[in-house]
C-alpha cells in the first residue's frame, strides 16, 4: 500500500512515527490570523479538524479526550459553579462542562474565532451546548484573560490547548500557572492537557514541577488512550489549590458519558510504573 | 512530508487508518514456512519485527503488551507453578512469566521456529531468559498441543497470538477455549490478547461470550496503551476456571516491571463506559 494524497498524515517528527487517516473529501481549508484550519471527511474517523497540519479533533475519538480533561477536574470540586476554559475552540470541552448541573457560569476563552466558527459548521455535535445560557464564549487571549481576572474568580480552570509550541507555549509556563492559582478560589482546581506519557515523559514531569512551584500542593496525572494523538496515549494533569485531590472526596454526579465513569477516576490516576515518582 | 519507502507503514485497512515508523535499515527479510518475517532498525522505536507486514514487536513499547498479558493473569493465581504460552515467539512473554519465582515450569509452544530464531538474533533482550532451566520451548501447533495436553496440566495458559486471521484464527474459537478449560487446574487462569477496545469492540464481546460458553464463569478485560498496535489501545482478556478473579485475591510478588504494578491491576480492569455490560 502507499500513503498517497488520499490520506491525511501527521508526522510526529521527533518520534520517527506518523499516523494517517484515509480521506474522502476536504470540506474546508482556511487561513485564520493564527493558523491554517483544515477539515476533512474521513473514511472511518468521522470528520477531522487539523490546525497547522496537526490533528485537533476527530468525530470518532474526541469523546475520550474531552471527557478526561473535564470530568476528573470537575468531579474533584465539591461545588464547581464558575468555570473557565482556556482554548477549547472546538467546544467539546464546553459541552462536557455543561453536563454538570452544579455549573452556573462558564467562560470559554479561545484565541481563534475561526476555529469555533468552523466547529459550529462542521462539528455541530460538539457545539450543541454553545447557546446554553450559562455559557459565554470570548475570542481573546487566554493568558491575558487569566492575568486580568479577579482573584478567586473561578472554581475550576481547564486548559484545553494545542501542543506547547507557537501561541500555546505560554500555557505551559510557570507564570501562567501562578496566574491561574491566583484566579482560583481556595478550593479551586486546575486541569490541563499534558501530552503523551510515552513521548513526552519529561514534559509531564516539568509541568508537574512547575505547578508545584506555582503553589499547587497536590497534582495528579490522569492518562487515557487517544488514538489520533501522538503515540495514541494522552494525559491530563489535575492540580488542587488547597492540596486535596482524592477519590474519597469525589463528587459523583450523574453524567452522560462514553469513556469516563467515577470508577475510572481512580483508575486513570494510577500511573504506569515508569512514571511513578 | 511524504511517507515514502524510508518508512514502514501498517495500514489498518478496515479502519481507514495507518501507522508509520521511520526506518534506518532493514536487518532481516525471510520467508518462513508460515509467514514473511522482516526486522528493521527504526529511528525512534528501536528494532521492529513484522509478520506478513503487521507489527509484532518494537523495542520501545513491547514492554507494556508483554507485562499486561502476563502479570494480571499470573497474579490472579495463588500458586502459578505450571504455565503454558501459546505463540509468543518473540519470547517477551516467556521472559515476563519467568520473573515469577512461583513458576516451576513453562512450556512455550510457538508454531514458527524462524520467529524465535530471529528474536534471539535481533531482540536478545527479550530472549534473555530462554535458557532458564524452567523454560521449555517447543516449535509445534499450539491448538494441537492444548488438545493433546493432559487434563489439569497447567495453572495458567497465556495466548500470545497474532490477529484472528490465518493460523491464529483457531485461537479465537470456542473449541480452543474448551480445550484450555480442560487443560487447566481447578483454579486455573487463561489470558489472551483480545485486540483493540476502540476498533474491535464486537470481537472483545464475542471472545467474552465464547469464554463464558466454554465454562469460564468469570472474565475480566484489562486494557492498556500500545502505541504501535491498531488504534494505540489494546487489551488482554483474563478468565478464571473456578469463577474467582478479584483484586482482593491478588498475589503481590515483587516484580521488576516498567508498566505493570499491582495498583494498575485493578485500574486496568475498569472498562471505559462504552464497554460496560
Amino acid at each position: 500500500m502507499a500513503i498517497d494524497d488520499t490520506w491525511y498524515t501527521e508526522e510526529w517528527a521527533d518520534q520517527g512515527s506518523a499516523i494517517s487517516l484515509k480521506i474522502k473529501t476536504k470540506l474546508c481549508d482556511l487561513q485564520s490570523p493564527y493558523q491554517r484550519i483544515e477539515i476533512f471527511e474521513t473514511e472511518s474517523f468521522g470528520r477531522l479538524m487539523t490546525l497547522d497540519g496537526l490533528v485537533m479533533v476527530t468525530g470518532r475519538d474526541n469523546f475520550i479526550y474531552h471527557e478526561m480533561l473535564t470530568h476528573p477536574a470537575l468531579c474533584s470540586h465539591m461545588q464547581p459553579e464558575k468555570v473557565l476554559i482556556i482554548g477549547g475552540g472546538d467546544c467539546g470541552t464546553l459541552k462536557e462542562v455543561l453536563k454538570h448541573e452544579a455549573v452556573k457560569h462558564v467562560d470559554m476563552v479561545e484565541l481563534d474565532a475561526d476555529v469555533t466558527h468552523a466547529a459550529e459548521e462542521f462539528f455541530p455535535e460538539l457545539c450543541s451546548s454553545n447557546h446554553d445560557p450559562r455559557a459565554a464564549i470570548h475570542f481573546e487571549d487566554g493568558i491575558k484573560w487569566v492575568k486580568d481576572a479577579d482573584e478567586q474568580r473561578y472554581d475550576v480552570i481547564l486548559v484545553d490547548s494545542t501542543d506547547p509550541v507557537g501561541p500555546a507555549a505560554g500555557l505551559f509556563e510557570i507564570e501562567f500557572y501562578r496566574q491561574c492559582f491566583r484566579a482560583l478560589t481556595d478550593n479551586g482546581i486546575l486541569a490541563l492537557q499534558s501530552e503523551s506519557p510515552l513521548f513526552h515523559t519529561s514534559l509531564i514531569q516539568a509541568v508537574d514541577d512547575s505547578l508545584g512551584q506555582a503553589g499547587f500542593a497536590k497534582r495528579k496525572l490522569f492518562h487515557f488512550p487517544q488514538c489520533t494523538y501522538p503515540s495514541g496515549w494522552w494525559s491530563a494533569t489535575v492540580a488542587a489549590k488547597n492540596g486535596t485531590l482524592s477519590v474519597d472526596l469525589l463528587r459523583r454526579p450523574t453524567l452522560d458519558t462514553r469513556y469516563y465513569s467515577h470508577e475510572l477516576y481512580a483508575a486513570a490516576a494510577i500511573p504506569p510504573r515508569f512514571l511513578q515518582s
